[in-house]
């Protein structure tokens, strides 16, 4: 007789990898017939569960859930829901109703909040559940934890393109290209392009990130050095960058600069910043903004990415069904020179709040670029080789002219 | 004893295959030892002719060459040079000086005109030469060509991306989400984003070339159509889209506005209309502008583009020995029900200048999608089925409350 039902949720913006943390949680659900009985999915995240919108994941087709595991967005449908308070007691009441003993809810900062709301109610009305949090963002923005799953792949994605993009500026001097990756207000993404070059001289050039304050006149500087130096200049920005008054770069000319309830948002920092190169510096200037392809580019995913994040939906089960509640689980990377990570956890009042930045000893001291230690750090997560490409080895032509 | 050598180079922009043709131009080259002496590479196209700055390319190993023909940019370099009419005859002294007899041009419209002009030179002077287009364009611009080698890989990107930005789309609503294309003047590769939709609903759900005149308020009606029955919206736009003066969308706020010499660029019209979105229609509305990323991306990259493109290398040397010249090789599809296209040729006279815009009947009647007829000539140049997912079997819950 199983000791109750599980119910798995995805919160937030989807990653690359989001769907095999889906997995891993039904897959070692299925393992724990003497303690699990149905294996639950709430549609629509929060929004779904409200509203009963359930389905018996137990159901489906275990060779259909491994091939779902590699699509891009949330298998189950996510939501954008503003929490309110009696959310919480709702969500417990559905829980109830539907006899649920273990809540996995993979997600983000927000959802991590959710989860730690929902457990503390629980506790509090002596309803006996296990709530865990299972960590999934590309911005790697989470605190005590290695690293995040869904950032691997973001990171591979952003370091490909930005070698192939690379390749091609190189073949055809002299434009600057600016790319723009994602990552809100950390510079996790913008920061993980650097694993592009094997070479000086190499794409990306410049990196800039949110973490140190950014000066129009020093990175157009920088980019002069460069362009002397190369003809030509890849430069890595991040979407969070911003001006001197603290608004995001280029939102007053950026599609993103509002959404529809008026929230200022990230984007546009490229388009904006190769305009200025345009003008001022006089170079043939564009931008890319690959935007959502960086967490939905299923053939950039990262395999040790998506090994990490099966394992750490499969490990969130087993340590529910071991009596842990109110937790997150998380990467702890090992000790030693080989790149080795463990499932941990950590209590979830920790975690809701806080959002981590880059630290400063991987940033540069000139704040254009990445140190060794971000790229130690970042090389081992990505896990996979950034596709290389050989040279021409161009011999000299070695003829006498004809006449 | 061979009759002479042959010199090939690589003009304006990288595609995903282009370095293909060059395999093939090299292989066939090599073939031909009774016909062709030293196979010559231009570094840095015309550049590099004109500075001699020559490769043998004969020299270069053969599995390494085969590896390079799947790197993105172009692995001779390009050039952006603007000819003037001394160039002409300064590329036949070069040519003449190393006894080159085959001038392989691998390139699109400016290039075509650049081999037409040393073609005709080459005859008005009696020196013996052959000379012969290669073409490549991601933008499938070029006349006379069913379509042009490049053109399939970027669009075969485009579809998948606009595929897998769906499924993230459909999984956490309610964004809108723009994406811009690449294609200069055409709505070739905005068109091609069609093929990622497989069921009603699907992305894209809408499309705008710049082949039908833009009106700002049709575009957003058409968009509040679609929001209402889906709650989403993915709409692919072409960069070459321009408002009623003629000016490219979003030219005023955009990076690309101007290059360096005041010229005017596409670029940023998703980010304009995206903006247009939120403020107008009060909807949470991103851009996604791929960039270059869509002719580098190598993962990407069709089959039969790539088979295709060295085809054209391969037939543009035998042409050259069997004493054509003054030619572009094409691409011609037979009739019949299955996909097969031969190589032919057109003189170069009729190519230079042409822009081939999509013809009306592959534009539907309201201008915001392609029609089958578009479907049905693009499907198989890019061949490849764009990446498919499986979904979730959902089976409803089926349980009573346990309270």
């Amino acid at each position: 007789m199983a000791s109750g039902n599980l119910l798995v949720a995805q919160g937030g913006g989807p990653t690359a990898v989001v769907n095999c943390s889906l997995l891993g949680v039904v897959e070692e659900a299925r393992r724990m017939k003497t303690k699990i009985g149905k294996i639950i999915g709430a549609l629509r995240s929060i929004d779904g569960l409200l509203e009963e919108d359930l389905v018996d994941l137990g159901k489906e087709s275990p060779v259909n859930l491994r091939k779902i595991s590699l699509k891009p967005g949330a298998a189950l449908g996510s939501c954008r829901r503003k929490m309110v308070e009696e959310d919480y007691g709702r969500i417990l009441d559905v829980l109830k109703k539907f006899d649920v003993r273990y809540f996995m809810y993979i997600g983000g900062n927000g959802s991590m909040h959710t989860v730690h709301k929902v457990d503390q109610l629980a506790r509090s009305v002596g309803y006996e559940l296990k709530a865990i949090g299972i960590p999934k963002t590309i911005d790697n923005d989470l605190a005590y934890t290695d690293h995040c799953p869904g950032f691997g792949s973001a990171a591979k994605y952003f370091a490909s393109v930005t070698r192939e993009i690379g390749l091609d500026v190189a073949s055809l001097p002299p434009p600057i290209s600016v790319i723009e990756t994602l990552g809100r207000n950390t510079g996790w993404l913008a920061a993980s392009a650097s694993l592009a070059a094997e070479e000086e001289g190499d794409a990306p050039n410049l990196i800039y990130v949110p973490e140190r304050p950014f000066s129009l006149e020093e990175f157009l500087s920088d980019i002069s050095d460069v362009y002397d130096k190369l003809g030509r200049a890849v430069i890595v920005v991040s979407e969070g960058l911003k001006d001197e008054s603290g608004l995001y770069l280029g939102g007053v000319n950026s599609a993103a600069a509002r959404d529809g309830f008026g929230r200022d948002l990230p984007g546009g920092a490229a388009s904006f910043l190769a305009a200025k190169i345009s003008e001022q510096l006089k170079l043939r200037a564009r931008s890319e903004k690959p935007g959502l392809a960086a967490r939905t580019a299923a053939e950039y995913a990262s395999t040790v990415d998506r090994k990490e994040a099966y394992l750490v939906g499969k490990t969130a089960v087993r340590s529910a069904v071991k009596g842990q509640s109110g937790v997150m689980m998380t990467l702890e990377r090992e000790k030693g020179s080989k790149y080795r990570c463990v499932v941990g956890q950590v209590p979830l009042n920790n975690v809701a709040i806080a959002e981590k930045p880059l630290p400063p000893d991987f940033i540069n001291t000139k704040g254009n670029f990445v140190t060794e230690a971000f790229l130690n750090y970042c090389r081992p997560i990505v896990g996979d080789a950034i596709k290389s490409f050989p040279v021409l080895a161009k011999h000299r032509l070695n003829m006498k002219p004809a006449r």
